[in-house]
């Protein structure tokens, strides 16, 4: 169905980890984006999460492992996507990622990111200042790392978004998603634009 | 908090696996199974699921694993529980069975039980003819299955239940929840009726 419009995948196994503190909905991102990618887009996909003192304690994680061919082993050894919501989790959850990972944390509640390429997005800011619902930030941020990594289409996406969003919210939900496209959206291309000035300046 | 309340583990390690056809619930009983487990009973718990050929083409499954130890390996091996709600789920995912695995089955879809002493319940038959909505099977069959091996406490169960349900559906989730503890305490008690039963008979 939506196989011919899939965008190939960067890796044979692509590792993806999204973190943050319980009631943060990062369970529930993780599901749709499993589900977006396994369900609707139809590859192979693992998800696992846990509950124990680590994660009741703060940090919680989800984590999702996505392939084209059949997958043995569901955790994550090197993680080539990272989304940190809060400072703890992006301190705990940031020991294996590969040297090119995306790593992608919220710009207000992550002030110290791990990596120096660190992408810092304005999700718990948007949800909170544009939709006026802070608990969305989970479905902006969703929104934003798929666009940024192409890992699972938008129409997938949407689909598993709304077949898994509680009634009454597609609308707050559909809006969060797309607000996290567009964030992602306008940071390609200040990013885009800052490569041509800097490319402009050393032709002068 | 309710730790003083659990009900000691039958095992160090106890593997369960929820299992049945896409569009019957399944994530959403293990996620709320985990949930009450891990984040109310305060148990370390991990959960995995997986989408795939297999699970698109029919059977599904999520896997839980429960313990009061740090879980290394996510995966089960040796069940300890299965939920069946259909005969190809009963089938595909009852090969790895513990000796004496408690079996679940729902009464309608599963017409060959994959063991001996499978519990074969009315779920769907009770979601449909007492609660009118056939879609809360689910819940129904996971009433039953804590009930009858005590795995996680009623209330930590209710707790999970009402935070994962969809906003306007906790009045029938309860119920659904509750009518399937009673559906197991029927069928213990009937047990239990037929064991005094056969050990008076040995007496005459």
């Amino acid at each position: 169905m939506s196989g011919a419009k899939r965008v190939p995948l960067p890796e044979p196994r692509v590792e993806v980890r999204f973190s943050g503190s319980g009631g943060q909905g990062i369970v529930l991102a993780g599901l749709i984006f499993a589900e977006a990618a396994g369900v609707y887009d139809r590859r192979e996909v693992a998800m696992v999460q846990s509950y124990g003192p680590e994660a009741r304690g703060g940090a919680s994680k989800v984590e999702v492992i996505i392939s084209d061919d059949p997958i043995d082993y569901p955790l994550c050894t090197n993680v080539d996507l990272l989304l940190a919501l809060t400072q703890e989790a992006a301190d705990t959850y940031s020991h294996d990622l590969k040297p090119n990972a995306w790593v992608v944390a919220d710009l207000e509640w992550v002030t110290h990111p791990p990596t120096s390429d660190t992408i810092a997005l304005p999700f718990t800011k948007v949800a909170r200042d544009t939709l006026e619902k802070v608990m969305v930030a989970n479905i902006v941020a969703l929104g934003a790392v798929s666009h940024l990594t192409g890992l699972v289409t938008h129409r997938a996406l949407e689909k598993a978004l709304l077949a898994r969003a509680p009634g009454g919210t597609s609308q707050l939900n559909r809006r969060a998603l797309n607000l996290g496209v567009k964030i992602a959206r306008d940071y390609l291309r200040k990013k885009q634009a800052r490569a041509v000035k800097e490319i402009q300046v050393e032709d002068m």
